[in-house]
């Protein structure tokens, strides 16, 4: 295909395309305009990671982040031990693939207070830190939203985020990921977008659409268009930082992993193209 | 039944019973030691109201709100009028029964900016006040969950609900409803409790619990101690403030509504023994 017919900033997650295998990724993203990707380490799995980093540089593809660390809080020091050893696993794996980033979903233990789960996560980053930071790999906190509180994140608000990397005293290689999923309901988004801007922690950002009615609280996830999310406008807040990263599109969808895989990456492209250029 | 057995601040939500009528509710409700009831609009379709008044009373049941008004926001003046004119008639209908309070369920318009919607909010409720008021009918915001943002309410957390009572001049018939479902995750949430009791505005104090995993937006929620909500320390907080009302269990659910309600109750008065006697 002609450089042309690829999006610059285009970025999918292999998640978004779950059917897909990570070889079958490496086809299709570059074929549909695609020029980034971000990969889940599931689709890592049983693969030579040199071979991995090797194949997505001849498939022309930049790798944009790993997906996902995280989740270190748990009720005992061992499981939380644990949680800090698959993090310095994900940081190697990071650096086989030569991904710049780990995206952290933080973690949640149903009925342990969040401010205790806030507490052991601003631990666990701090355990990981110096291991990220001499694989130069950056780290960024993923804001989840709300309904996610229970036991996927207790870091629910940008917010939240900052006061993480405040805490950590500001380490330069520990950020915060954008996803309007998560965020785009926040009255305070702007003006954290904005400090992220300032902060310098900024390090990723992610699309998709809240669909009406979302009939599951994970796996219905809607194309951008589908949905009610301000997309634009926040992406134009996060453009106005000075930000030049990708544009991810990262969507968990039962409905629309169940379509043809191809036409659903066009669709992709189209809806990006339509919000961008 | 001796009074004894009543549980004194006990008021369940007509929905919580939903396959009972409200006649039902008058019979069963004592019987399981409730002490109050919040109606639901639904449960006064075609029934007298003055009759429903006479009954509850004759019931031994104290009416604390009726559930629901608002829904203000739309795209057109017309129906925004729609919604004012709704409103006036719940207002209507809880003087007849003579409840003293309505809770507003606010609205949302997917796609429309929340910034409008809570403008539109905020007007709304300004135009209904004066009908309220010689009504001697207080109104109660209910901030939602930011996973009901789309087309529920564009009023997520009790700071924005707190703001809305500020743009209207801090009149004493409104205030807000607070429910551990929708804002148990905010971290503000004891500091913005007690200002709605430093301000006279905590209205209303709703109950029920999160489930993991949680399998429907809507309609699972959790009986009390089913979920991973600190409810208990949640009403530490509201009776710090001088709250002295009800305690109203709303819950939602599809899984309990398919029991015996009459065994449900039970299980809803046995898990309010165990968090509060």
């Amino acid at each position: 295909m002609p450089a042309a017919s690829s999006h610059r900033r285009l970025c999918v997650h292999t998640i978004t395309t779950k059917p897909l295998s990570i070889e079958e990724c490496l086809v299709e993203f570059p074929k549909r305009g695609v020029s980034g990707i971000t990969i889940w380490r599931q689709a890592l799995e049983g693969r030579d990671l040199s071979a991995v980093a090797r194949q997505t540089r001849e498939a022309g593809l930049d790798i944009v982040s790993l997906s996902r660390g995280g989740f270190f809080p748990a009720t005992s020091a061992a499981a939380r031990q644990t949680a800090i050893e698959d993090n310095l696993k994900a940081i190697d794996q990071a650096q086989a693939i030569g991904a710049p980033l780990i995206v952290l979903v933080c973690g949640a233990v149903p009925g342990q207070p969040l401010t205790e789960s806030r507490k052991q996560i601003t631990d666990g980053i701090a355990a990981v830190l110096p291991a990220a930071e001499k694989a130069g790999v950056k780290l960024a906190i993923e804001p989840l939203h709300p309904m996610y509180a229970d036991d996927r994140s207790a870091v629910n608000t940008m917010r939240q985020a900052h006061e993480i990397c405040d805490a950590l005293g500001s380490p330069a290689s520990v950020g915060i990921a954008v996803d309007v999923y998560h965020v785009w309901w926040d009255p305070e988004l702007k003006s954290q977008i904005d400090l992220a801007g300032q902060t310098g922690r900024l390090h990723a950002f992610h699309i998709c659409d809240w669909r009406t009615p979302t009939i599951d609280l994970l796996n219905d996830r809607g194309l951008m268009g589908e949905g009610c999310i301000n997309i634009r406008e926040i992406s134009d807040w996060v453009e106005a930082t000075g930000f030049t990263g990708y544009r991810e599109v990262e969507i968990f969808s039962n409905r629309l992993w169940a379509t043809d895989q191809g036409e659903f990456l066009d669709r992709i492209r189209d809806s990006y193209a339509a919000l961008y250029e």
